[in-house]
C-alpha cells in the first residue's frame, strides 16, 4: 500500500496550493446568477497581469491548453494558410499536427529535439516571404518535452526586422505564470497556456490572450468554428457570463491562484522559479548526466529533461520512483521514451520539494543501473540554495 | 449577508452529492502513471451502462456539453451534409446555429417553444428524401429552456418505417441519466452529455457514445477537427489514457457518481426523478400556472419551465428568491426571459427539496405580484408524495 | 438509498457554512510554530465579543460543552461549596448531576419541564442564605431539551437585590452566538458554550468565559483538576499556544465563523433567529401543536420543543422524517420521549431551510397520525416571513 | 510568502492521508439517529486490534491524548493512592504532575532524559512494596521529547516476579499504532493514546482501552470524575451513542484511518516505521551528532531527538527549516529546548518524505553553524532505503 505524501515533480497538472483546493471544495452555484460577474470579471483582469498584456483580451475555454490551441487557430486565421512552424519536442509536433489539420499550409522548420525555435531560420524565411504569404509565425515558448525555453523576444525581432506583419502564435502552455513572458512588449498576438501549469490548478481551463490585431483578424477570419468561437465568448464575457455552463469550481480556484501570484509578485515567482530550477541542474550535472537542452540559454526553468546513461531505460527510473517511492517524475516522450525522464518544478514548489526529487532520483537511478555516488545531486542543489540565500540576503542587507 | 444553504434549482450544474464532493477533493496526480487507467478504464464501461449501449463506445471530452455536440458532429459528417433538425427551445436553436456554422446544410422544422420534436413532421420529410441526402436527424431529448422531454424512440421509428440510413444524434445533456434513454434501443448514433446534469458533477467534461456506424464514419468524415478527433481520442483511451490532459478530479467524483448510480439503480434514479418532478408539478398545478410544455405527455422530469401570469415578471420572481432567499431558480431563456422560471428537479434530490423549491417559489411569486394561496403548492406536493410513498410500500407489501 | 441534501434540524451539532467547511479542509499543522500565535490570539479576541465581555478571560478546551461545565466548576469552586441550580429539561439535569458528581452540595429547585429559571425562588433562597453559603447560582440559558430560555438577568438582579455575592454561572451551550447574551452587563462570571452550535462548528471544543472574580477565584480553589485547568491555559494561551495539542483544523474554521458573525454582525444575527423562529413557531401553532415552553416569554429562538398529539409517538415522526425524508430533527429528551420532537433553528439557517424543516414535519406528522392540513404549517410561516420582509423594508425606507 | 508543500516532520499532529482527510470533509449530521451506531460500534472494534486487545474496554473522549490520561487515573484509582512513575522526559514529567494534582502519592523515580523507564528500580521497588501500597505502575511507552521507547514488557515482568497486582497505566500516545504494542499480552489496564499520532487524524480525540481488572476497578473508585467517567461513556457507547457531541467528522476520519491500516497490515505499519526511523537514524548517524536516546535498545521509530552540537542553538535550526524551507521540525522541550530537535518520523510517511527531512535539516544545521558534509545524512540514508528495499526483495523471492 502507498504511505505518505505523493510527490509529483510533472511538469503538469502541477501540484495545487491549499488555499486554491479549498476554494475549489464548494457546491455548485448559479452561473446565470446576477452576481457571477462578481467573481468573473476580476479574473479576466488579473489575468491581463499574468499574461503581462493591457490591450489583450482574455479568454477561457472549458477545456484543456490544446483546445486553446484550436481556439487560436480556427478564429483567426483562414483555410490555406500558410504559417511558419518548428518542430523540436513533442508539443510542438503536436502542434504543427493540429494546424495541417485544421487545414494550414504549415511551413515546418525541422530543428533537433533539444534546440530552440528557429530563430535565424524564421529570419531567413520571413524574408524570403516577400508576398507576405506566410499568415503566422508560431512559437513554443517552453517545449515542455525537452525542457527547451525559446526566444520569442527573437523571433518578434525577425518578424519587425522583416516588416511582416504575420500574426505571432506563443503556446506559453508550461511558461505563462512561471517564466518571463511579456505580451504586449514581445507583440505576441496569441498567447495560449492552461489552468495546470503555472496557475496551479486542476486541467480544464485552456486560457488565452488575443492581441487588438488578432481579434481584428477573429472577425473575418472563415475557418469553421462553433465551441471556440471568439465573439460568442468575448460577448457574454462582457457581463462575466459564458457561452455555456463554465467549470465554476476552477473559477473559484482560479481567484486564489491569482491571489497568490500577486503576492508573491509575478517577478518574485520567475525569480523563484530559477532558483528553484538551477538548484536540480545543478544536481543533475552532479550526476555527470546531460540535460535534453542543448545550450544553457535554452534551459527551461519550469522541467528538465535528463538522459539517463546510454545502457539504462529512463521508464525504468520512473517506474521505480513510482512503484516503490510514491514519486511522480515526468516521462520520455515520443522518440525520448526510455532514454529520458524529467522533473518538473513549475508551480507551487520549494527548495525541500526539489531535494525530494533529486533524492528519490538518484535511488531510482542507481537502482536502474546508473553509476553514481548517493547524496551528490542533492549536495549540489543544497549548496546552491544556501548560497542563493546568502547572496539573497546580502542583497537585502546592501538594498538597506 | 447570505446565510444557511443555498438552495439550487437550476436543471444544471446540479447539486453535487458529499461523496462527490469528497472524491474530488484531492491533489493532482499523474495521469501518465502505470496505474491511471485502473480509474478510467471502469469509467468507461460503467458510463456505457448510463447510456445503456453495449455496441457504443464512449469518450469524454475535457470541455463542456456543448464541446461533445462539436465532436458529434465533426467526427461523423462531412461539409455541406444536409441534416434534419427542429427548433423548439433555446438548446435546439444553439444547436441547429452549431451545426450551419459547422457548414451543415441544416434543414430546419420550427415548432412552438413547448412542443416536443416534430415526429410527424420529420417522417414525412424522411419518406420525401427519396435521395437520402439527409445525412443525419437531431433530437433534442430533453429539451432545458421549455421543459420538454422528446420521442426519440419515435424518430427512430420514422427513420426505420422510411428505410432511412440517417445518423440519429441525440442531446441528452439534461436527460442521460436521469431520464429513460435507451441507446442501442433506440439506435440512437451519437448520444451527447455533460458531467454538470444527471452525473452530478461540476462542469467540465463533454461526454459522448458512438454507435459502432457512427465510429465507421467517423473514419472518413472530413470535417476538419483536432481537439475533438475522435480517433486520437479513442486510441488514448484504450489504454485508459487521453491525448491532452484530463481534468482528474472529476474523474474521481465520475468514480463516484456512477457508483451512486449503480447503488440506487439506473431504473431507480429514473423513478425517482418521475416521482419528484410529479410532485412539483402537482405544485404547479395547485398554483394555477401552467408549464411551457404544451402536453403532460412532454412534462419534463428533470426540469418544469413555469409561465408566470402575464402582469408577472418572471426575473422578478427569480431575483426575490436569489437575493432574499439564498435560492437559485432557473431563468427563462431568450423569447422565455421574463415569462418563465424554471425549477430543475434532476440529479441528486429529494422530496424536501422539492418542497423547499415550492415554498420559495410561492413566496416569491406572491411578492412579484402573483394571486396564490400560501402554502397550496407545497400542500399540493405534500399530498403527492405521501400518495407515491403509501403506493410504493403497498407494492412492496404485494410483492413479498 | 438516500438521495439528496441531509436537512439537518437537531439543535446542533448545526450546519457549517461553505466557508468554514473550506477552512477546516487542510493539512496538519505544527501548534508550536512561532507564527501559530498570528491564528489564536485573535480568536480569543473576537470570542470575547461574542460573549459581550470585555473584561473577561476566554479559554477553548478540547472537548465538548459538558468539558467547559466541568473546567468551569472545578476551577472556582471547592469541594463540598453549596450552589443553587434549578432542574427543567435534560441539560439542567445533567448539570446538576454533574455538580453533585464533582462533590458539591447542589441546592436544587425542581421547576417543571418547560418552564424556565425559577428568578422569584433563586430570589427568595438567596435572601434566605443569610450565611451565604451559597457560592455559586446556576442557570440553563438555553434549555436545549425543552427550548425555553431563561432570565439571566433576572438571576443577576436577584443576586445583586441580595447583596449575594455567589458566583452566576451561565450554561450557554446553545444560545451563546445566537440569542442576546450579556456577559458583562449581567454579570455573569462562568459563560459556557460548545463549538457545535451557534459558532457553527463541528464539536470538538468546550468554550467558556470566566469573569475577573471567577478567574480570583480560580486562583485558591481547592477542587482537583489537571486537564482543565485555567491557569495552565491561561498561562500558554497567552502567546497564543495550548497546554496540550488543539484541534487546528477547528480553529481555522473557528477563524471562519468569527468572521462571519462580524459581518453579519451579532445584532443582525440575533434578529436573524428570531424571525426564523417566530416562522417556524407560525408554523407550529398552525399545526394545532403546543410547544412544550410554557409562556411566549420563554420561546427559545434556537430550537422549539414541539408536544405531539397524546396518541402519536413523536418517535415515529421523527423516524419517518430521517428514513424517507433525509431530514433528522431532535427527539425528546429523557421523559419528553416519544412525546416531544424539536426542530433545532440554530446557527447558518435561513427561510427555506425553516420551510423545508415544516414541510417535511408536515408529511411524517401526517404519517404518523397526526390530523393536520397539509401545507398549513408552511403557509402560517411564509406569511410571518413575507410580512418580516415587508416590515424590514419599511423600516429602511423609512430610515433613509 | 511561503509556497509548496509544508513539510510537518514533528511527532504529532502527523500528516493525514488523503483519504482520511477526503472522509472528514463532510457536512454535520445527527449524533443520535438510528444508524450512527452503523459507523461507531465498526470503530470501537476496530480500535481494539490496534491495541492488540481482545478483553479491553475501548473509549474515546473528546479532548486530547491528556484528557485520556486523566480519564485512565480518574476512573480507576482512589484519592492518595500510592503509584510509580519515572520521569525522564517532558511527557512523562507532565504525567506526574498531573497525578499529583489529582491527588495521588506518586513515587518518582528520576532517571536521566534519554534512558527509559528503570525496570530494575522499578523492580526493586515492587518487590519492596510488600503491603501492596502501589496501586499502580506508570510507563511511557514512548518519550516523545526524548524519542525514548521504553520497554513495557519488561514492566510487566517485574509486575509478575513480585507477584504483585499493580495497575499497569502505559502512555502510548506516540506508539500505539506505529510501535509493537500488546495490550493483552503485555497485561496493560490503561492504555492511552490520542487521535494526532499513529491514527493519522487531527488532534481531537484522547483514546484509551481498559482492562477489565480496570474496568472492575472503575466501579469502586472513588476519584471525583464526571466528564471522563467510564460508566457514562461505556454505557452510551454500546449502542453506539455517545454522554455528548463527538466530534463526528473525527470518527469518519478514523474509520477510514483504520480501514489504512488494516489495508496495509499493523505488522507492516511498524515494519514501515522501523525501516524509515533507521533511515533517519543513519543520516544523523553520518552527521555525526547524537540522538538524546542513550543506547540503541531505547531508539524510537515513531521520533528522532537530535542533539546539536555544543555551540549551535537547536532552536536556529528550527527557525531556519521553518522560515526558509517551509518545514517544521519538533522542538526540544523543557531542558532540551535550545540543545535538541526532533525529527518526527510517524503517521503516514514514506522514504522521499523521510529525505525531505534530512536534507533540509542538514542545511538548516550548516546554517546554523553545524560542520557537516552537505549530502551525506541522505546519502546515508538512501543507502539504507535502498538495502532494505533489495533485502526485501530478496525475502520475497526466497518466500515464494
Amino acid at each position: 500500500m502507498r504511505t505518505g505524501h505523493t510527490h509529483l515533480f510533472i511538469p503538469g497538472p502541477t501540484n495545487v496550493p491549499e488555499t486554491v483546493r479549498q476554494a475549489m471544495n464548494l457546491p455548485m452555484q448559479d452561473m446565470r446568477a446576477p452576481d457571477f460577474g462578481d467573481l468573473t470579471r476580476r479574473l479576466f483582469d488579473d489575468l491581463k497581469s499574468v499574461f503581462r498584456t493591457q490591450s489583450g483580451t482574455v479568454m477561457m475555454f472549458p477545456g484543456s491548453g490544446t483546445s486553446a490551441w484550436e481556439a487560436a487557430i480556427t478564429n483567426t486565421l483562414n483555410p490555406g494558410d500558410r504559417v511558419l512552424m518548428a518542430r523540436h519536442g513533442q508539443f510542438s509536433t503536436l502542434w504543427v499536427e493540429m494546424a495541417q489539420r485544421l487545414g494550414l499550409d504549415v511551413q515546418v522548420v525541422d530543428v533537433p529535439w533539444g534546440a530552440g525555435a528557429p530563430v535565424r531560420e524564421f529570419n531567413r524565411l520571413l524574408a524570403a516571404d516577400t508576398n507576405d504569404e506566410i499568415k503566422a509565425v508560431f512559437v513554443t515558448h517552453n517545449e515542455t518535452a525537452t525542457g527547451v525555453t525559446s526566444d520569442v523576444a527573437g523571433v518578434r525581432r525577425a518578424l519587425d526586422e522583416n516588416f511582416h506583419d504575420a500574426l505571432l502564435f506563443v503556446d506559453g502552455v508550461s511558461s505563462i505564470g512561471s517564466l518571463e513572458f511579456r505580451m504586449d512588449e514581445w507583440g505576441v498576438d496569441l498567447a495560449i497556456t492552461g489552468s495546470q501549469k503555472g496557475l496551479m490548478l486542476p486541467a480544464g481551463l485552456g486560457i488565452l490572450a488575443a492581441s487588438e490585431k488578432a481579434m481584428l483578424m477573429s472577425r473575418t477570419s472563415t475557418m469553421r468554428r462553433a465551441y471556440h468561437d471568439f465573439a460568442d465568448m468575448v460577448a457574454m464575457n462582457a457581463d462575466g457570463y459564458f457561452p455555456y455552463t463554465p467549470p465554476t469550481q476552477l473559477l473559484h480556484g482560479l481567484r486564489q491562484s491569482l491571489d497568490r501570484i500577486a503576492t508573491e509578485g509575478l517577478d518574485n515567482v520567475i525569480a523563484r522559479h530559477r532558483r528553484l530550477a538551477e538548484g536540480v541542474r545543478h544536481g543533475v550535472a552532479a550526476w555527470g548526466l546531460d540535460l535534453v537542452a542543448e545550450h544553457p540559454s535554452l534551459y527551461s526553468n519550469t522541467v528538465s529533461a535528463i538522459r539517463t546513461p546510454p545502457h539504462v531505460d529512463a521508464r525504468e527510473v520512473i517506474r521505480i520512483a513510482y512503484e516503490d517511492y510514491n514519486t511522480s517524475l515526468g516521462s520520455g516522450l515520443a522518440r525520448l521514451a526510455g532514454k529520458v525522464f524529467r522533473i518538473g518544478h513549475i508551480g507551487d514548489l520549494n527548495e525541500g520539494m526539489c531535494l525530494t526529487a533529486l533524492s528519490v532520483a538518484e535511488m531510482a537511478l542507481m537502482r536502474a543501473g546508473t553509476r553514481l555516488d548517493l547524496g551528490a545531486g542533492v549536495a549540489a542543489a543544497q549548496s546552491w540554495f544556501m548560497s542563493e540565500h546568502l547572496a539573497q540576503r546580502d542583497f537585502r542587507v546592501a538594498a538597506e
